[in-house]
């Protein structure tokens, strides 16, 4: 298995990665480092993605808004974890306004229009949100506020990798303000929940979740939950997270209530988000040598027809692949005809094989007198002949099998490669490994044994994934907690 | 007519419009000078035109995509019309890191982390999707190149109002590129057709639309297109702009194709926009003095049934009730129950009223009793009686008859209060009077003229909307060209 200019995984896993985001057209760099532009296809797949997990957002009651892109230095510096964590990686905007330079050829910086107060391109929202929460929350009456954002994000960042990290990426954060400290637990939880489910059903993904550790999580939260998938590299990718904030911003930017009974309190609050960075993984989880495999159900194209002809029998086969592509349609969105005049049914072939179009149909003359056509199915590159009687049922059926397989084979690569291991020179052997992957095992929960894992072999704590009782895999002293291991992307 | 806490139109047209953003929940200010916060319930409303917009962009053969969010300062240099009209306003990035201030306490900008090139927040995207159309496009393959952007976008502004002006604003840009001079122009049209109809379809709005004078047109085009609405206290709102930019940023950034005879030039654009200030145009056309009215296609509630009852008949009175939203949601989608009990059936009245919901549906004891519910329409505010047997079909042509009227109404007004004029005292007259208006007159196209007109009436010319000939309103030159004049917002 291999395609014209695509490197294959095993000879190189991240030329790869950039190959097929280059040949399936889903993104390039731009002029602006570190920025992407994310191309017509990549940004159907968003949109598709963005359209399904909005359905789930709005189904936990969370209703959407949106708010400044700017974020004044002082709000940004009103709680002190948070800044700590996000204060290195700023774009500041400190001026507002251009002119012409002296000589009239070109145009500069207007240093007389310097802010008084500089501003930061927001690299997430919880200030500038909870700044407006405190006039928004006065009563238990306006409790729980849960309000989600789709926005752009700026972090900067000095190593790129398309999808998976860049200086501006796309994203959704959820905020949402409870009157008790359960109620927001709850929906930290709910929303961890939401991204697994969101993952296996829609992107196919089966993904490991939980608490994550000290150091791991969020700056200025009191505890962090990650959802954690692994690549077919054996490398750990942060997917989503979820954040439990305590009363640490409400305290900051006082969003306080007046339950029923009349007594104030500070209220309990989560924020939790996804980003562009799901494309990367769905990328990296499904795709083959060949190119790109998309789930259906994000699937920009889910059908494509491509009509086979000679001089002879051109408008007879474009006519049944016409029909076709009628008869699909009654009962399967997105389904294109590849008409295209000037290309060959082979290059086709190989385009939409690149693309990732979960099902190829072939229809040539000698099938069409047989009443057949040919189904490439590209989850598995499997071919068959299928009659045109029965094809929009099949198709139907097979775009789900498709769904369903993808996922069959996420699970089992979980499964095959989550490790439980108590011994430490078999953790670091497997982590070291080429095929890497998960390893489950006790941890005191010490940073000192996290930060010496992770000079031994790389791997970082993902999230915890169990209790019980045990010894830390590092130090050996005992342990209530089972952990996840990953090197993470 | 007049509702709490909202200023009447009368009294003052400007303080209502802030008043009706403010009780129905749209937007309010935020801590950033000059950005809004939207709010739920004001996102929600642009959302829906998103979705219905979005649909007949794609229509046209366009696809989304997403470019950055950061312009270099040396490319916006490029196109020298163009930089002269965005320089004034724009969000410089200079600083790509913050530090701890070296007492520990605070936090401020690193200045050794000094950006070698200025990055500018994009006030327009030409200038950065252009530097990448000139890699997309070599051939006549390539196009026509159909590309639109959903974004936010920053441009330094002064004075702010809600919807209408604000620093940053949400909006969708299409940009396309095309082979010959004949076609771009054919899409320049297009899009400003597309915007007319929508805005009558879907907004409820009637509007003038045509090309805008040499003064009016935007920085870098060739021609500009303008769509203008006629607000309720005579003004005039630039809706939309379609801008022809023939070969001027092709060339400077080199956006060339080879024909199918091997001849090499360089290619024709357009761009073109609408922006939440669409919100401001909707707001500001179909409201009253009671609050927030809107066309049912946009309104995120089209229904509210609020039950009237007694603590004797409050189980039967909700039973009927859930029993209508149950059937009315079978045929017609985005019902509410307001089933609140701490807050009193007045109380809910005044609230959808000030929300704009088109159809209110009041459920009492006495009428249960009779099989009829009261339905108030909000556009005239009329009540009548109902039969609950009926009440479905009933209420999907009141919807219907609701989204006519306010067309209908807009219509009238443009009618109305568009004036054709030859005699420059009558001119001056309707434009300094208080219900202002458009003026159609012949203009000859002089700077002079236009600016002489400015100067006695705040008038400017919106945009060309006949031809034939006539004696320019100002100097009394002959003329080809009919203009339509307005004050603007």
């Amino acid at each position: 298995m291999s395609n014209k200019g695509i490197t294959s995984r095993s000879e190189n896993y991240s030329a790869w990665y950039l190959d097929i985001i280059d040949r399936a057209q889903l993104a390039e760099n731009s002029s602006v480092k570190g920025c992407m532009v994310i191309k017509p296809y990549g940004y159907a797949i968003w949109e598709n993605i963005q359209r399904e997990l909005n359905i789930r957002i709005k189904k936990m009651g969370v209703e959407n808004a949106y708010f400044p892109l700017f974020i004044p230095l002082s709000f940004f510096a009103k709680e002190a974890s948070h800044v700590k964590g996000f204060a290195k990686e700023c774009a500041v905007v400190t001026h507002y306004r251009l002119k012409e330079t002296d000589d009239g050829k070109g145009i500069e910086v207007d240093q007389s229009a310097k802010l008084e107060e500089e501003l930061i391109v927001r690299p997430t929202s919880e200030t500038i949100m909870y700044d407006t929460f405190s006039r928004w929350v006065t009563s238990w009456r306006d409790l729980p506020l849960k309000i989600n954002q789709w926005a752009n994000i700026v972090r900067w960042e000095k190593r790129t990798r398309p999808f998976l990290r860049t200086t501006e990426f796309l994203w959704q954060e959820g905020h949402t303000v409870h009157m008790s400290q359960e109620e927001s637990e709850k929906q930290v939880k709910e929303a961890l929940d939401m991204y697994m489910t969101f993952a296996r059903e829609v992107l196919a993904l089966e993904t490991s979740g939980g608490k994550k550790s000290e150091s791991e999580k969020f700056a200025g939260a009191v505890d962090t939950y990650g959802v954690e998938a692994l690549m077919q590299d054996g490398k750990a990718l942060q997917f989503g997270t979820s954040h439990d904030l305590g009363q640490n911003f409400a305290k900051v930017f006082g969003i306080k209530y007046t339950d029923s009974q009349g007594k104030v309190d500070y209220a309990w609050q989560t924020s939790w988000g996804v980003s562009t960075r799901m494309m990367g993984a769905v990328i990296m989880s499904h795709s083959d040598d060949l190119g790109l495999v998309l789930p259906p159900i994000i699937a920009p194209i889910k059908v494509v027809v491509i009509p086979i002809y000679s001089q002879e029998n051109r408008d007879e086969v474009m006519k049944i692949a016409k029909d076709i592509v009628a008869q699909i349609e009654a009962k399967v969105s997105d389904v294109k005809l590849d008409d295209r005049e000037y290309i060959s049914a082979g290059f086709k072939f190989n385009e939409w094989e690149k693309k990732g179009v979960p099902i190829r149909i072939e229809i040539g003359g000698r099938d069409i007198q047989k009443g057949t056509v040919t189904v490439v199915r590209r989850d598995s590159n499997e071919k068959s002949e299928s009659s045109i009687d029965s094809l929009t049922t099949e198709i139907s059926m097979l775009l789900s099998d498709i769904q369903q397989n993808l996922l069959k084979r996420s699970k089992e690569r979980l499964e095959k490669n989550t490790h439980t291991v108590d011994n430490y020179e078999e953790f670091k052997n497997i982590l070291k490994s080429k095929d890497k992957g998960f390893v489950k095992s006790y941890w005191c929960g010490n940073k000192e044994c996290e930060d010496g894992i992770k000079y031994d072999s790389k791997a970082t704590t993902r999230c915890r994934v169990g209790s019980g009782s045990g010894k830390c895999i590092y130090c050996g002293k005992e342990s209530d907690s089972q952990w996840l291991f990953g090197v993470a992307y």
